[in-house]
């Protein structure tokens, strides 16, 4: 605490990320990162920018970038908001749709940064239950105050909702805002931007840090009505003009650009998911049933918190929540199938032991 | 307006920052941009960071390059926080460290973003006038209520204040922060910095994008005493973890390392700008004694507005304000002789035709 702190200061209670370490020598399969490197494209174009005008400020607008995602979900450049990872785009969402004194509702078990926001920007929350299956009731999410906001898939659960009852929850929410949380839905069945034509309350918002194995470049994105876009660039053009830099900006045109590379790496995580989820339910484990690139698991035989700790021991990073509900529960990354084979031989070898 | 904003957002007054066109036959001399390269050094340590991790998030502390940059400056890491371009840390700093119901102190010319900050965290302002000369009073902005910011040099005056009166404006706000806002300060006498470890109500802010020519990399700092530091990195870390992208990270390094490249860079801007300054001086213009890399110059034989539109006509982008007591100047970044040549042939042209 420091006199010079606004009081409000004091009472926040920062998100923590998953360790981030750079020991080449571990197995990190706790913050949901691609195992692959992005496009070789992606990087010959990040070179290029660099090697030209990196002492000329980035266009604030990002048109460019806008057009090229809207072109990949029949957008308009003007339904599309480009942000310093989602994370970001996430706190200006936050800023620009939520108000102090209308409660809004989002599951109990979710991406935990959500709290975190709440609390910087003073909101209400009602925390929704979710199903003993760990999946969200779409019934829970009617009627907000205030607005809803969940993942789709959800974390840590991986659950995936389908579009009609994202459907169901805009229609009992005709006059609040509905973000959809859309990090990891490259890797489930469909994305919720179909819908932004026909519900102007729905904000869909994305990362590139995940299924375009970005998460080193920090570049995000919400998509939605006109009027929703409009709002979050007045409130980004009176927080930081230019949150994108040139690089980010030249690297993300081509990771949306080369469907190829995106689709086969995306496919790959998928396929090494399945035969992940396979291996540990040969092995007794109770594993969600994942759209996402992380699986939600209870090991058989031995404690998660103690599995994650000797796992941990023996060089391999996965993330243990010690929370309620989820204190049986591992939330383990999909790598490259080489790397979950050797985790699951460790699993093996700390469980016979 | 859209029914779905907080109804804040309506209300706002975004920062709308200076043209930027990527049309390469302009010359651009309004937005205060380096006219030189990054060092080589910038563009190597980037391309080989964008070749190995980028599938990765980056340190959410940042604490190589805190290092760095306390070390240039005789601080600790603990002593440093960075951000996405120093627009963010100002943002960020208004959120941490100014109160609503406090009015907050700088001057009535000064950094168009600041009354922008002011209104999207809702503060109260005390608005102080610049003297005749356009330099900062000191003692107007002693006993703020709620804290005082204000740039070192001045924008866009181009006028510093000498080390003795902000230490005075520092000893007449106890129990106030004062931030020093020096986006301009390494084509200046001298940084605030060294005053760091005598106040603890200091904190200074930079950028790499204009004597470091990374205007489109983003990034910026603060430094000052560890519960500033701490204050700050509690509000980052409730708005977004990771601001700075690896290749940001990996750039900035070799930005501050490679301190020849930055002082021949800087030198050369210098005297550029002593050589502009002489060559309106004989053309009768009224130019303040800029220690920034622009100049803010009154005509002579032409309305200031007028001189503005033709030059843009002739392909010179420069920066003009219709505000009050800024009706008869312009603002001329200092780009390379060569230009700055060619901007005087456009001057003479237009006034004598």
């Amino acid at each position: 605490m420091s006199r010079f702190w606004n009081p409000l200061i004091e009472q926040l209670e920062p998100y923590i990320p998953g360790e981030q370490l750079d020991d080449s020598s571990i197995i990190k399969l706790n913050t949901n990162e691609n195992p692959f490197p992005p496009s070789p494209n992606v990087i010959a174009a990040i070179e290029e920018e660099a090697r030209t005008k990196l002492q000329l400020y980035p266009s604030p607008a990002v048109d460019n970038l806008r057009e090229e995602i809207g072109g990949c979900y029949g957008l308009k450049k003007e339904q599309v908001f480009i942000g310093n990872g989602s994370d970001e785009v996430l706190a200006l969402s936050f800023m620009t749709f939520f108000e102090p004194g209308k409660a809004i509702k989002y599951p109990d078990i979710t991406y935990s940064f959500y709290p975190v926001y709440a609390k910087l920007y003073q909101l209400d929350v009602e925390e929704v239950a979710l199903e003993d299956d760990f999946t969200i009731s779409p019934p829970s999410l009617f009627n907000a105050e205030g607005g809803v906001i969940f993942p789709n898939p959800n974390a840590p659960t991986s659950l995936y909702m389908e579009l009609e009852a994202i459907e169901e929850i805009l229609k009992n929410n005709p006059d609040q805002i509905v973000i959809v949380d859309e990090a990891y839905v490259d890797f489930a069945k469909a994305s919720a931007a179909s819908l932004i034509d026909s519900y102007p309350n729905l904000l869909v918002i994305q990362t590139l840090s995940k299924s375009r194995s970005l998460a080193g470049l920090r570049v995000g994105m919400a998509m939605g009505h006109k009027d929703l876009i409009d709002g979050l660039t007045r409130v980004k053009d009176s927080f930081n003009s230019y949150t994108i830099d040139r690089l980010a900006i030249a690297g993300a045109m081509e990771a949306f650009r080369d469907t190829a590379y995106f689709e086969k790496t995306r496919n790959e995580i998928i396929k090494t998911r399945e035969y992940f989820r396979q291996e540990l339910e040969k092995r007794d484990f109770h594993v969600l049933p994942s759209q996402a690139n992380f699986v939600l698991a209870s090991p058989a035989g031995i404690e998660a918190e103690k599995l994650f700790m000797e796992l941990k021991q023996a060089g391999f990073l996965i993330r243990y929540f010690n929370k309620p509900k989820l204190e049986n529960y591992l939330r383990i990354s999909i790598g490259t199938k080489e790397q979950m084979t050797k985790l699951l031989h460790a699993i093996d070898y700390i469980i016979e032991k």
